[in-house]
């Protein structure tokens, strides 16, 4: 196996997912799930995590099969992590029904050699102490991102602003933006945030796309514009991973790279969301992946203008 | 004076607009004032619309001094359109707290030759069967736009429905044109509605920027990262405004046109809510729209991917 270039720490889960069409009950989700199996694409990819006694056998497989490490995920007599969530008609809004915490409520990360070596790391959403701990266990001088939720924003705000002090990456909505800085536009929340520490803010905006902020400098990618969207469950951990992916890959952090990976991320989250789980994500051609980079460079473009 | 290129009906109004940092009482407003002072840029405009005997000389010379024609709008006994609204922190959800219709209520547009001959016209967002009045009273095959609002989706679906029909580029917002269509994405709602008539469809996505679909092709255009929104009323008629001012100056209606158009369209946005009613508006440079254009180009720009 390809030794890891990417270290990611987050939830492996079960998912029962209601949307207008139909209903899909315990199939795998979870932040650290999506975010690898975009990244695998671009980079050997390392989960940190946790899975309860339940998991079944079958979905271990098919994250190995994904090229994905286990080595740093623990198996513990418990319940998986198991969230039950309803998406509206338009799929722009999810109401959470239930949510188990299971083995993640106890959840420790340890991180063995040679795996606390590995010089890309990315925190998905999971407590922030968590992600203070990964990274206190890193070595050398990684890349670090780390994405956030509203829950963390409004019951550990202190432990989140140590987070966002010591990424170099941090991902995050607008509306968590706006709340987390008080500020009234996108540019000013991500100055706000940039003045804390990271090096690049991005803004995910769901299906309008995701703005990159550093203080000098800004992107803009719009999302993919499809017809039909199946299940957006995972999009944004999709989207970051396969950013990440592609700066592990490449090891280039120039905004310029950083402008290539976002492109990434919003193709691999476009087919992520035309099926349930893995089922659209876990076998993309190059191809298709080269014709939707082609598809939002062309969204973008337009002739000089005379005035 | 030049004979007018792009006609815009709509309202004429005084607004009394509440921001989180100040509240500004019955100023110039309404969205044939915003669409005419932004077209102006590019072509010459003439409004169709009413004001009461209230309305303020000052706001008159304003207009005319923009090069705005005023010679169809009406002036009748009694009070002026007047809407009061106040926005949230973030300045993306208004609340309206008052509406009163005046002159407005019972307004029946009426142009005379040659404005009769105008070969671009603009229906702001107005009862659906005054902007049918207004098609039925056109000669030539003009160029024809029109915006809308959720209340007509709501109230009067089968007269909007025969604008939508009768119009070459229809304005929406993309929350509106979901619930017009039942459809999922933005892309799918565009096709429903590009199905039932117009060539292009506009779907307004606030500060998230514009996308724009024919059957064929699509563009997206993303909004002006602006540090600070004083108020951001009008915008969406700036936005087309500032759009059918450049397609009216080009006659040029290709897929392309159409590209530059919505970018000059977002630039004008841009500057409109930079400051209440017309106070940035009304006086930009040249040089300064040209500044945002590039702005907008260097956006979305990124480099080659090799995967």
């Amino acid at each position: 196996m390809t030794s890891p270039q990417l270290l990611i720490v987050g939830s492996i889960g079960l998912d029962t997912i209601e949307t207008p069409r139909a209903t899909m009950e315990r199939i795998l989700g979870g932040a650290a799930v999506f975010a690898s199996c975009a990244a695998r694409y671009f980079a050997s990819p390392a989960v940190v995590g946790v899975v309860g006694d339940d998991f079944p056998p079958e979905h271990e497989a098919r994250l190995r099969d994904q090229g994905v490490d286990l080595t740093c995920v623990e198996k513990k007599p418990g319940k998986t992590f198991f969230w039950h969530g309803r998406y509206e008609d338009d799929m722009n809004n999810r109401v959470t029904l239930d949510t188990q915490l299971g083995v993640f409520g106890e959840f420790t990360p340890r991180i063995d050699p040679p795996y606390d070596r590995i010089t890309t790391v990315f925190l998905a959403n999971i407590h922030p102490q968590l992600q203070l701990d990964v990274l206190d266990a890193m070595r050398g001088n990684p890349l670090t991102a780390a994405d956030s939720m509203n829950l963390w924003i409004r019951t550990t705000p202190d432990l989140l602003n140590q987070v966002i002090q010591r990424v170099g990456i941090f991902f995050v909505n607008d509306e968590e933006a706006r709340m987390l800085t008080r500020r009234q536009t996108i540019r000013s929340a991500a100055d706000a945030l940039l003045s804390m520490g990271p090096r690049l803010v991005v803004i995910k905006r769901g299906d309008a796309g995701a703005a990159l902020f550093t203080r000098e400098s800004e992107f803009f990618v719009p999302a993919v514009p499809l017809r039909q969207v199946v299940d957006p469950t995972g999009a944004g951990d999709t989207f970051a991973g396969g950013m990440m992916g592609y700066l592990a890959r490449t090891g280039n952090h120039s905004f310029p790279a950083m402008k290539q990976a976002a492109v990434i991320g919003t193709v691999m989250a476009s087919f992520c969301v035309e099926d349930f789980s893995l089922n659209r994500l876990a076998h993309i051609e190059k191809r298709a992946i080269e014709e939707r980079i082609q598809q939002i460079r062309d969204l973008c473009g337009f002739d000089t203008i005379e005035l």
